[in-house]
């Protein structure tokens, strides 16, 4: 153990929630920061890795199930492929990582480390695509992508590289493709609900936000503890604006050659930011069970004359929980004395803390605390494992109640321009208002405010709020979500 | 489908090895070349990249159950950082991809894309270890890497960018690291021959072809078809020259301060090469069903009387070994006929074809198809489940014992340098003869025939088989294997 992490958090979540956030990243052992001159990158530790292999755990397998098959593209894309599509070009050119020499030469052609990498991908499913019965075609690859972005860095939240997975898919016709922007999108949602334990919004992005090329960006939106929203992974419906420009087309049942329709979804390790960032507390890191790398610690408490006794009932729990399925850990060091590991294990996350003392022994049973409330309760050790799946149940229901509770009070309506203000001004959250769809009336607040307008909800999803725009009086298209955001 | 894979492998694997491997590869769908101005890149299309799941899951399993966990660090290397240990950037220097401009900058500082890790994970292990409580320290991570060797692509084997794993490892003594060392080249062993089907010899490489500042480099080699040995993994036993450029230290049990010995090991998608060039031949990709992503395919045979009864039975014998957990693929497609479909998975390497038509659902069976040697047995449905894993069980022993055989015909003595040429010119394979260890011995057979030491066997493997090195006449310390390789 490092001496840092004896520390303890010394930041508060609620007052200075930036430099807690950087606190407990790094003392829970999750990233560090990159080398001196590389401000912008992060170290992932095992710690913080183990939770991304959890996000690409379950991720992968709704993919697979779900049509989609893994692939490697380079890592490098030619300057001539990226400027094929104007939209990418223009949109990821001022971010691009140039590699200008290899070997000792000088490159003919500058190569961009892919900030994303439809331009890649793109003209390699055209060339595998002949006729309708090559599509859908469906590939994903978990890689990590740079963008130079000039702004400070956050440990999975903004960092120069950043590990994500890119799906792409072409099929036939739009209404195909349509169906697997959305499909992704849910996947996208059941992972931050399900397995995170954090409600999302979901909607489009207004047009002027749209992903470069892109016909419609969809998005999940999770509302962070200090009020800011997080673009928690989007998905796009490309049109036919990247097959255009890579010639993928295909020939259908009529013999004509047609254009295919394309989409791409990325969901990157800003989950983790999100996940760290809506649990955790003033003692640390918290966790859901679902992603924890322990989730139960068990944590015995001897005298001399009853260490092995305790030891060795310890050690039985421990076996019978593994057994049955549940990652564990059995803090058997004779160095640290238990107050110090409640304190460890807190700062580190781990869901269920299992105490066992002499009492425990005699009487059967083990003493089950919650993080991060501390709840308290005693499970009787022939019904250990059951016990243990209810408390761990329980937590994670905790967790999300806790968070959606937070998202549902901080939703609030506005009808004029200085409500939305004030509001977004006094409590952060989410301001729905009736929008006109157009730029400028996003630009009156957020040149006021730095917030705008992070999502605009399917029309299956919610019902109007206005007939008039907010901003400008004119008809009200749609309802616009404000917000601050990361 | 594609019009390529309709044509079938033209070329020979005996008379025309690599063109016969390219086109294997391609047409088996594994891998497409890279974009035009990047020669040396490939494009891993989902079969292939399936191949290099299966080797992360058997391998990431083991590393975690013997105490390594995953992480991740910066795509890119500050030069600054790379020159700290002066062999490794003597070695890896020429061969650097380097970005030197990113968001419209000129970067102060020249970053290498990693051709490997070792000098930016080091400087970190260095930051997380403070007494001898925290070692050791095992961290894995998966990821790309990139070196510039200006040679012909071949896919797998050599690739400018490629997929590998890269361990590393910090130990309080020699003895510690050593075994780590060795731990990790088991690991490769057990991969190359129990999972690839691969037999493989193993030892250290000679001093002169160490990794760039190792103490000892280990290998397994395997013999490919074409006579050359293919280094199929290298696990390195730094020694402290690498805790000393990055002052890797710690405290031990006396308070005293000590440098910590240190590893690494790596494994790339070259295994893939050699398993693809192992096991294939001209009818195209044969793999064993470990690997295979589909181990089985159904063939229904149909006239326009027995399709129903057919398609309805082998839907159920689908049903009934995907249940029983085996990867199966029915071919129903209507619009191609059996003897496509044959061919077909044959060039797509499956190891078990099952056809089935009228005959077969009349008297309850299957009838069962080896790849590649086309053995037919006929199943009782009743068998189904354990026939299957029967014949998928020969299949891998029969591909394990032809290449085993291979090998074991193509290990040779020789004792006189005319003996050792002659008989890697006539043969391939491997030549082994006493060494003295001296660098000028292995440069008077390799300026004669482009053949070179490609391991030492252990000493507890294998027994001196002379006194006398046989370039030079001195004493011999060791036998050398001679071998063409990749």
């Amino acid at each position: 153990m490092s001496d840092e992490q004896e520390l303890g958090i010394t930041e508060s979540k609620q007052y200075s929630t930036g430099d807690w956030y950087a606190e407990v990243v790094q003392k829970a052992g999750l990233a560090s920061y990159g080398p001196e001159r590389m401000g912008g990158f992060i170290v992932t530790r095992p710690r913080g890795y183990s939770l991304w292999e959890s996000v690409q755990e379950h991720l992968d397998e709704w993919f697979k199930a779900t049509g989609v098959q893994n692939a490697y593209f380079p890592l490098f894309i030619p300057e001539s492929y990226l400027e094929k599509e104007k939209d990418i070009v223009e949109g990821f050119d001022p971010e691009v990582a140039w590699v200008t020499e290899a070997g000792h030469d000088e490159l003919e052609e500058r190569l961009a480390v892919r900030p994303t990498s439809e331009s890649i991908i793109a003209p390699y499913m055209a060339q595998w695509t002949r006729s309708h019965r090559d599509l859908p075609l469906r590939v994903n690859q978990w890689c990590s992508v740079v963008r130079w972005e000039a702004t400070e860095t956050k440990p999975f939240f903004r960092t120069k590289e950043f590990l994500w997975q890119e799906g792409h898919t072409a099929h036939e016709s739009e209404d195909e493709a349509w169906d697997e922007t959305v499909t992704r999108l849910d996947q996208y949602q059941r992972l931050y609900e399900d397995v995170l334990g954090i409600p999302v919004l979901r909607g489009r992005k207004p047009p002027h936000d749209k992903f470069p090329g892109a016909d419609t960006t969809t998005t999940v939106e999770a509302l962070m503890p200090d009020g800011k929203s997080v673009q928690g992974g989007t998905s796009h419906y490309l049109g036919q604006s990247f097959a255009e420009a890579y010639d993928l087309t295909y020939i259908d049942e009529d013999e004509e050659e047609r254009v295919a329709h394309t989409t791409s979804w990325g969901l990157s390790w800003r989950a983790l930011g999100a996940l760290i960032m809506t649990h955790s507390d003033d003692q640390g890191l918290v966790l859901p069970p679902t992603v924890a790398p322990e989730q139960v610690v068990i944590v015995p408490i001897w005298q001399e004359e009853t260490r092995e006794d305790v030891l060795q009932y310890s050690t039985e729990v421990a076996a019978e929980l593994e057994e049955a399925g549940f990652r564990v850990h059995l803090d058997d060091r004779d160095e640290r004395n238990p107050g110090f590991k409640f304190n460890e294990w807190e700062l580190k996350g781990v869901p269920l803390r299992l105490e066992i003392g002499p009492n425990e022994v005699e009487d059967e049973e083990v003493t089950a605390v919650h993080r991060p409330d501390g709840e308290t309760e005693v499970v009787d050790r022939g019904d250990l494992v059951d016990g243990v799946d209810e408390h761990l149940d329980d937590i994670f229901t905790k967790l999300y109640e806790t968070a959606e509770e937070n998202l549902e009070e901080n939703v609030r309506e506005a009808y004029s321009p200085e409500q939305i203000l004030g509001t977004i001004g006094q409590h952060g959250g989410y301001v729905k208002t009736p929008w006109c769809g157009d730029e400028a009336c996003e630009e009156v607040i957020k040149e006021k405010i730095a917030a705008e307008i992070v999502m605009v909800p399917f029309a299956e999803d919610e019902d109007p709020i206005g007939d008039e725009c907010t901003m400008c009086g004119d008809d009200a298209e749609e309802t616009a979500y404000f917000a601050k955001s990361y």
